[in-house]
């Protein structure tokens, strides 16, 4: 426990300048066991003392901050692996550990986590924040790849949410509840994850095209195909010109799609050739393809680098993370659109897409002193929210609500829902303690 | 609408004799909009009237009685398809839609709807009770194959559980909430489905074990392999036995395993090379497998006629269904285990396991008139469920709770777990007026 205020400080800083931090907490805590959390959690429930769980701290929008100062829950001291069930191809974890932690742990066995959210992301927050990542158009979200969860609800209750068969009929899905809900209904303390086999043998490819609409349209047209491509996704010639700047790289500076394909060797290639045709019929060039694994490195780095790319290309910028997804044919029309409006900024924003999935980031350049550019970076995403809402999109495919979509959802949701939403909320936490202001706009009264 | 009593008798009929039908419901309605199930709920919950929401009456754990009376809501004359958005490889449908009908539909367009329980059950049943099958070990359940609902809740609001976007993180899983909550929280009336393509091509296989521990391990070390089954079943001996009798077969009466791979036909034909390698190191013998569609069918038919094939050998008998499901590696032991008092009961009794899930069935056919069989059902499906349970499994993988599996959830689950989904039901539910007497145990109170 601290009370330092560097400490606090730290742990109530928001990630990004554009959600602003107007308090930090009073005390930050590094529970050990659950037990440690359901002892906090329910003095706090007692005392009416506002709790705010914080794991990697990785979540861009303002998940982790404290408005309403209280008691800042590090879980980065729970990272233990409790067991690790080769045969059922499943692990149970701590919520601290990170993902990219964990991964080092189960290479050995051939196994991995099959979600790939920013470096630094611990489970626990992966599972707070229904997260997802560039594998989730072959393997699923957060949603799909969590068995089980142990959680410490309001009152104190640790909560088993379901066996650890991989299916079960028994009961509200209690675990789906919990998953993206950013710590507004308990604290995750036990996570077990259903794992996959580490693939066989996978080929990269890449691909050029005159416009985005082609790109695009090659991505739906793989899906139809029935094509189990690992990762399909999607970048503009900005992004690309921003990867040739900070990569010193000639790429040609167009629309580009990137593939991964995976399975046996002979697999992997017949489904490299089938896309390669389909990119062919829509006005792709330059379809390349790696084999080798020093030659398929090389190649993901290129998108693996795109947010350092683009921070290269504006040193102290900082850059504002849109996210919205929509219905897979409309991904086209939305990026289109989004970029006429981006295009014309004064602003410097570049397009990555999962496209497989019609989750479709940009992002937005800006100076965090210039009040000017930031509001422009906020007009920018509030059109593309406002865009993907009308094409039955959600304005947030993978990023969550936080501080920053709440404004968004009764728009998306209508507000029916947000009243059900809340009717739980309080069912759950009938003095409000959990991660107060996130998730459930605040003019949602019942 | 109508106060018939025939018809009432026949909406308040168990699906099986092992549930008991103490009532019948008081009036049964034929919503045709989801306005009209809307005025319904709500004019139910100002005059405390219990409702029970019936679809096609297939499910087996007794979900449709009606314990209180009250007003049964017959949905199947919503069954209208509303949309169908191929390049979104979505649909979206009234609940009362069954899921054969949907196929039928959605075969011309080269799609299909990737789950099949029993003839018979309608979409919004599905949802419903989380229903699986045999094809989840591919596609997933319902859980993972609904993009979003419309739901009815007590106060009559009508909800929108999400947009049609493929993934999102904006707020609380309410989609996952109502599925399996076997209208304890809500009417679903309107249901938006991912779709799949229909394979290229597939093959189906079957191959012979001397023990069951083999083809267990068989469907293990398949699903650790990496290899996608589609499909991967498992039959004992008693099973093919019952098969051979009803269909003047000839199959060795012994543990038996049948595979389906999809795909590309050169990776089909791979898969199936792989496969048949594992089953050779496990005591696998007369791996037999068809590529041609008609012998396919005629394959396939040996499974998919199972139940049928029970009824035969002991006609006027009935079919208590179990369904338990474990974490991977213990299905072998839980079927071994079980089968040991399953084969010292007086009772018929066949086993067939949804392997790659470790889910598993027994057919237990008893005389429904001999209450000392039905007792003896009753037992050895305790039995199951106690050994399941002991194995960090589900007392049900896909069937549902209703009112045969309530008993078992404390032990499963905790009374921690319990009371939160009492704390949800009574916050979407005060007056306790959707399918009461279902899913909760009665004896959890707040």
């Amino acid at each position: 426990m601290t009370m330092d205020y560097d400490d606090r400080y730290f742990h109530g800083k928001p990630q990004n300048s554009f959600h602003k931090a107007m308090n930090i907490p009073d005390v930050v805590v590094f529970p050990r066991s659950q037990e440690e959390v359901s002892k906090i959690v329910k003095s706090c429930n007692e005392h009416k003392v506002p709790i705010v769980p914080y794991g990697g701290a990785t979540s861009i929008e303002g998940h982790t901050l404290s408005p309403n100062g209280g008691i800042c829950i590090d879980m980065t001291q729970m990272k233990n692996i409790k067991s690790l069930n080769l045969e059922d191809m499943d692990v149970v974890v701590e919520p601290g550990i990170g993902w990219m932690e964990l991964n080092e742990h189960l290479e050995p066995y051939g196994l991995f986590f099959p979600l790939d959210p920013g470096p630094g992301a611990t489970i626990g927050g992966m599972c707070a924040t229904r997260c997802s990542g560039s594998l989730a158009v072959r393997y699923g979200t957060m949603r799909d790849n969590v068995i089980n969860l142990k959680v410490v609800l309001a009152n104190g209750d640790i909560v088993k949410t379901g066996s650890r068969a991989r299916k079960s009929a028994a009961g509200y899905d209690l675990t789906r509840l919990m998953i993206g809900s950013e710590g507004t209904l308990g604290v995750i303390t036990e996570v077990t994850l259903r794992l996959q086999k580490i693939p066989q043998y996978s080929v990269v490819a890449m691909c050029n095209f005159p416009t985005i609409k082609d790109a695009a349209d090659v991505a739906i047209a793989t899906m139809m195909s029935g094509i189990q491509v690992s990762r399909v996704e999607l970048m503009d010639e900005v992004q690309v010109r921003a990867i040739n700047l900070a990569n010193g790289k000639n790429l040609p500076e167009v629309p580009t799609l990137m593939f991964e394909f995976i399975g046996t060797e002979a697999y992997a290639r017949e489904q490299t050739l089938i896309v390669q045709k389909i990119a062919s019929e829509h006005n792709g060039s330059d379809f390349v393809f790696a084999e080798d694994s020093e030659a398929k490195k090389e190649l993901w780095k290129i998108r693996k680098e795109a947010l350092w790319a683009c921070f290269a290309m504006k040193p102290n910028f900082e850059a504002m993370i849109t996210d919205v997804c929509v219905p897979l044919s409309r991904l086209a029309e939305l990026i289109s659109t989004s970029k006429q409006e981006l295009d014309s900024s004064s602003l410097v924003c570049t397009v990555i897409a999962h496209a497989g999935d019609g989750n479709f980031h940009t992002v937005i350049l800006f100076e965090p002193d210039q009040e000017e550019q930031r509001k422009e970076g906020e007009r920018l995403n509030h059109f593309m929210v406002h865009t993907a809402l009308a094409m039955e999109g959600t304005c947030t495919g993978e990023h969550g609500v936080g501080t920053g979509k709440m404004k968004y959802l009764e728009k998306e949701l209508g507000i029916e829902n947000l009243m059900a939403m809340k009717r739980i909320k309080d069912a759950l936490d009938p003095n409000g303690i959990m991660n107060p202001g996130k998730l459930i706009p605040p003019h949602v009264c019942l």
